[in-house]
């Protein structure tokens, strides 16, 4: 079984590449699970449900975020207007789960695919360097004793390589792959760890690489030699799509193999 | 002219593996200048005078440093021992140039290689998520001021990929190389900019990759878990080497050309 | 009824000052319940059992702590040495109770005064600027559940102010206090508010004040000036006690009136 | 002589209470100088130019800022309208000295009384917890050097107690007042240090009380307990005036006596 995730979907640039790419990625590797990170596809900050469904269009089965799921507001009802049994699309958009309890949405989310395949994708967010938020070590072993599928993706939205490196470790073995995003720089580490996991320590923005990180790079320029406020606009030069493969076995979830993508124009 | 850079030597594993390898690579490549970052070569903090002697005896010309370069006090003296405008050993062991005004060592070096061919290594520290130091970018400015060499590197030991993505541009076509360091996790995106900069987000460790970040795993992973102090160690498993080469023009400093490395046993 | 909150005790000048103006604080003031924060008592970094007695003998019904808890490790081995219904020595100190489950030692007491009068100590730790622990306010609503003294305080150390207020806030008319520690600096804003809660942002270090907050000046200064790592030690100069007395109904637990003390030499 | 500093005015709530009490404060002490952080005056997110007009005609001499200042742009323009050694309204709004060169208006200001006493009055930043700027202590002996009048007051506006208190050492017997803003709590430790320099580690924020450090209550927890993002709104309720009265000797520079204010309606 394979298992494709596209990480930061950043802008319209970031749309646009992951749209010329991916149906032939997906065919080309005979890809049956296709998972997104969304958290900045709405011009860079956030995601509208307008957005999440142009990326379900696209074959996404879920999709995850992170510290900018709610820079567009709308999507927090969209969120909420599905109970947790639901699999239609907004159920399919999830947040980290180790927001505090009562937080709009869901942190995981499981589902089938048509062959019958089980599976579960699980998002979180680090706390170094990241703001507060509950215990992901802990949030994980919670959920993975509720989770029944086999193959189990965890989106993990982090900063600090330490506590990525840390979580994947921590879960090797119980779950197919820990793959980080947030920092928008794909690392060359992706392997599988001696219990089956595959790990990455972030799979990398897909977007404008002709940036700092997504947005334009005069302006974050200025913004660190002046100190002065300014307007982040997304950035439109060199698209890139980031994604990564990982072939696994669907009974067991163990991981065999993982692949890099970085495609331009 | 071709420039080979090693991520941080973490420990004995670390320089081990480099020792393994570094002569192969230099050889095959054809490697004019060699530069290694080593603020882990000792027990993965810090370097001592005779650490830093032995990775000069592995050809070595410069020693970059970064925020551990003082763990080992031993190094302060040998740093302070000599003039800055000494070509020793020990004037070769650079510490970020961004440190106050009056830190023991110096920030950066010039060299010439047998050659004839002048050369700079500049070392910067990061501030985001990094403790204070003076401006990265107006220390740049100010050293690009006063060096003669055409081919120059920087080791940009610093933690934000936007800080060290904003370095990379600002100094386009000013230098030959923006290589980061400091998270121990090599990235993906090394590539020349347009205006001829060879840009790395990071390198990556040369050290035990069975391992967070260098350090044995269940020391990490237990002060994750538990939030309780506990002294960290080295780890030994899976070493690599962790390298990146860069083909440049050595009369006008401009490169043409990169190349990771990620060598295992 | 009166509580005595005595804040940050540091070193050896923090000890002694206490001693000395303990007693007739007590006595004059008619104090029925002493709680001590003792997390810098041992020179300045955690404390150890002897000295945990010693501020028992001075007649301390609960000792609090906060980040600086575990730095002298025998603590440890004392606060495990209990179990969680004792009330002997050991079990009255406390440690931040949002650390994750399974830290040694327990994050509240509940005991009961000679005159049968009920009241209960809860410590919690801050998370801006702090490192990660569980959420405070989560904490604190859980622990009321099982509370039954009506005479509740709670010492939250915590660096942001406004992390501190929001929980003073939070709890207005739930506990009888919420006092802040941890950054040394009495402040001025000691008051009840409006629900019977009284309030005050940090009660001060009970130590040296020809320091910076502690610690020997030329030491912390020298880390400033110079970014060179140094041995940080307890000073001695000007010692204080800095402690805010409490006046509440011992039957409704609502508080009635705050006073602020920094008593010197 | 005597000083006046009147801590980050906050909103209307804090304009109007401050209005209401410096005339009678000012007169009965005898104040010959008088200054007000106003960062927080324009709805508790910067100031305007009108809202700085405002404190002039109330009797300021000097208006500092913080990290708050560029909140509110037109304030950028009107900082920049003056030349350096003007002496009109605009040249008296100072932000930190220690922002990066190049930054729109002055980090100090030197004047002089109608009785001819000279003065100055230099704002800088910290660096802990605070972002990134330069470092303040060699800023302020840069600034030192420069300044003629005896008589200095130094706004810290800084977040972490023991850079306040390092500031405040290093410059004893070199400013008559190191005073620190930001946390907009009033610190109980103002005193004389033995140089002569008067020392508090935050003045305190001059609005409402009845707040989260002058915001909304409400809206300020509600983003501690549910991580979602909210607008924040300058509260009204319970106004109060802080502020530090310095006295020192004008030939010399030197404070003899520090007095606290914090006044209600
Ligand atoms: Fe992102
Ligand atoms: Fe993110
Ligand atoms: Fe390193
Ligand atoms: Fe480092
Ligand atoms: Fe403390
Ligand atoms: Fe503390
Ligand atoms: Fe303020
Ligand atoms: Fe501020």
């Amino acid at each position: 079984m394979r298992i494709l995730f596209v990480g930061d979907v950043f802008g319209s640039a970031g749309r646009r590449i992951v749209r010329e790419h991916l149906g032939h990625v997906v065919e080309q590797h005979e890809v049956d699970l296709l998972i997104i990170n969304g958290e900045n596809a709405a011009g860079g900050f956030g995601l509208t449900p307008a957005i999440a469904d142009e990326l379900f269009e696209l074959g996404a089965h879920v999709i995850t975020t992170g510290n900018h799921v709610w820079d567009k507001r709308e999507i927090i009802e969209y969120m909420k207007s599905v109970p947790e049994d639901s699999h239609e699309n907004p159920r399919r958009v999830i947040r980290p789960a180790n927001y505090v309890a009562g937080t709009p949405g869901y942190g995981f989310y499981q589902g089938q695919l048509p062959s019958g395949q089980e599976y579960a994708v699980i998002n979180l967010q680090g706390r170094v360097f990241l703001g507060s938020s509950d215990d992901p070590f802990r949030t994980a072993d919670a959920l993975l004793k509720q989770i029944t599928a086999k193959v189990i993706l965890i989106d993990f939205h982090a900063e600090a390589t330490s506590e990525k490196a840390a979580l994947g470790w921590y879960l090797d073995g119980r779950v197919t792959a820990v793959l980080g995003t947030h920092t928008h720089v794909p690392t060359a580490d992706d392997r599988v760890l001696p219990g089956g996991t595959a790990y990455q320590t972030d799979v990398g923005m897909s977007g404008p690489y002709d940036s700092i990180i997504g947005v334009e790079k005069e302006l974050v320029l200025q913004r660190f030699l002046t100190g002065m406020p300014g307007k982040f606009e997304a950035a439109k030069g060199d698209p890139r799509m980031a994604a990564t493969l990982i072939e696994c076995d669907g009974a067991t979830g163990r991981a065999s193999r993982t692949q890099r993508f970085l495609l331009g124009e």
